[in-house]
């Protein structure tokens, strides 16, 4: 749309998981060094003297928001989905747990993160998720039904 | 599209070209690290306790069928359109040679590349190929007719 | 569009600016290391036997231009807008200053950079540019209007 613009901020967190089923080493307890892209998109604003002018957002804003809803809740956390044998363990003894309720892949954690930080009144556009250096999955707010992701229609969703 | 998904893993590999015909230092014999940045797009399986529940697609499947069609194929080779001077000599010589019949440019290989994993059966979005670490060339698979990419046209076009 | 290619090519610049009236420690006189990736979209030339068959558009020349245009006039200079309390000293001791006229913001870099490659003749589609490593704008050159970004409409626009 004429005079749009586009901004990101790039945060990291290092989080461990388990999927509980995977054909493949992801069955294990392991980690990964995230990398969360955020864009939002927007005109800049174009009222003289303001703070904010010639910005869609003031990174600084976008960074204490982004912290205070993702990062710190996420970030060296075990994310889980509930179903992990080891979950109460860690709990018990007092180690960081985000429970999620959904199969923590980098395709439903790209959706929580856009869902949640557009539920917090970001303009968000888009998120990208970096689960390694060579793989992402990125997620388009717009294709994010208003009552969630799709992983909540199996329901135990608590956003 | 509603709940779609962006999923993207990547490869790298080191593979020898020449542009003949080219007006500046790419009429030479020289190489490059390419990396290669393959997306898929799709809905993520939701159907609980399936191995891929979660995924657009596996990691670790994308990374079969790209090493399989592509990474192997290219990885140390001299990548030859077919009138290049110097293949006759490497062939003879058993040094890895890849007869692609088109330009090698950047452009093209991804347009190649492209086509061979859509033909090959992946659900590709685009492909986008690193020259360097300052130059790139990306493709949609939707722009890449059922016939092939635009190369093909000039006859010559093995795939 | 069927057969088209995006093709990218990356440069970087290291200049200093200073946002009058921001809110936080952008109101200083700082700098950054910008990474700019211009990036275009066509059909790669299709007829045999040229020096740029098989190119969108040769990174030689883009790269010459990107240089002529951009890299020579921002490239360790003060960037400013006009109304910087230092802009007269630099000045007068002889440091190198781009007077731009808009506040010099990533977002208003991105659209003045986009709009000045348009103008010159590069068949630009976008412009993305990093102010950090972790933070970017990005615009489309079909967002800005003929007459220039949005910044212009306040006057001033030495475009």
């Amino acid at each position: 749309m004429q005079h749009e613009v586009s901004v990101c901020k790039i945060f990291s967190f290092d989080a461990a998981h388990q999927l509980i089923g995977h054909k493949g080493k992801c069955a294990n307890v392991h980690g990964h060094t995230y990398r969360l892209e955020v864009v939002l998109k927007g005109r800049p604003v174009t009222e003289e003297g303001r703070s904010d002018e010639g910005f869609v957002a003031d990174f600084g804003d976008i960074k204490a928001l982004v912290k205070a809803r993702i990062v710190d809740k996420l970030d060296h956390a075990f994310m889980a989905k509930g179903d992990e044998p080891v979950l109460e363990t860690l709990q018990a003894s007092g180690s960081k747990v985000a429970v999620l309720s959904f199969r923590t892949t980098a395709e439903n954690l790209a959706g929580y993160i856009a869902y949640t930080l557009r539920q917090s009144g970001l303009p968000v556009y888009s998120v990208k998720l970096w689960e390694t250096p060579t793989a992402w999955a990125e997620v388009l707010a717009a294709d994010i039904p208003e009552h969630g992701p799709a992983y909540c229609m199996n329901g135990g969703c608590d956003l």
